[in-house]
């Protein structure tokens, strides 16, 4: 008789309000755990200075991107302000199987998306420590109007509404802290008992 | 609205077949995270040099253990091998209404009433590597009869049959690592959204 963790790899979703520090906090994950992979989103905006494809997110035409979409190439996909974002399917797939962790970082929509393609995944929702601590943090961004950022509190509320959704809550306090919860989360779901392998 | 992590502690049940080294990773636990208490057990048994009451025991008459037993102030107890042991309810009450996590270091039978009495509590279940493993660090304790051994390695198998009523299954494949899995367990466990206090 003999306990075995599982084989698979974990698919973790890092979700939360727009503002909240999603990319900062997996950024210092990643840093931390450098064999946690990262799922590469495709999108049809165009590439920034500096933006890599297939790095920072895989470059499409609106045609290919529909095309994915037709052929259930995307796990997750939405449209904001005229551009397509969207997970692709294969490489969460291929890195779960190969025994690896990965993680999504992804707005709160995509997030049920996956939760019901993956409802064995692992779901986290990053939330400031108050409301005025995500105002201030959309006006230290500076790129925000009033009306954009009322906007942005307002589904941020919303959002709220369905946290039970998610299976943990993170509250961004200090990213180092933020990042511990993250990496004491990534542990403790791999010592689930309903995730474990007996064997003879 | 605000999201904070609750305010009562978590109640830890580390348990797990006879000989595991629950002791030994409690003791290591303990070193880590000093904040965090312990139940003191009662018991009939006699105490040993160096035993000191209300620190390793809480030594009783049997017929104070009895009467416990009777006012409802044990949430688990049983008899092994002539004594009587059991948790005391009062001190595992009170440290939880303070805010703080209790760790209860108990046998599987006494798990399984704990679970009974505090369904919301976190359930730890210790195991060896394999049995191989077991095997050895029973013998190398020294104080086994050939048969008293096989005794509590079908115990061990038995026990192996009800592993899905924990919440966690830890390896004890070194104690330090062990330590880091019970430890990333109760970071997790006080992120879970279905703990959560929301407020306006």
């Amino acid at each position: 008789m003999k306990a075995e963790y599982h084989q698979s790899g974990l698919l973790i979703v890092v979700s939360g309000p727009s503002g909240v520090g999603k990319g900062t906090v997996c950024t210092a994950l990643r840093k931390r755990l450098p064999n946690l992979a990262y799922s590469v989103s495709a999108t049809t905006r165009q590439p920034r200075a500096g933006e890599r494809d297939g790095v920072n997110y895989f470059f499409k035409t609106r045609a290919e991107f529909e095309q994915m979409i037709q052929n259930d190439e995307l796990i997750e996909w939405a449209e904001y302000v005229g551009n397509y974002y969207g997970t692709p399917r294969k490489y969460v797939e291929d890195t779960l199987a190969s025994g690896k962790d990965i993680v999504l970082e992804i707005e709160v929509q995509g997030a049920y998306q996956v939760k019901e393609a993956f409802p064995d995944g692992v779901f986290i929702f990053l939330v400031p420590p108050s409301m005025d601590d995500l105002r201030t943090r959309i006006l230290h961004r500076g790129s925000e109007t009033t009306s954009s950022l009322e906007n942005r509190l307002g589904a941020a509320k919303d959002e709220y509404q369905h946290i039970h959704r998610y299976d943990y809550v993170v509250i961004n306090d200090e990213v180092q802290k933020a990042c511990d919860r993250v990496e004491a989360v990534l542990l403790a779901e791999h010592c689930r008992a309903d995730r474990l392998v007996m064997s003879e």
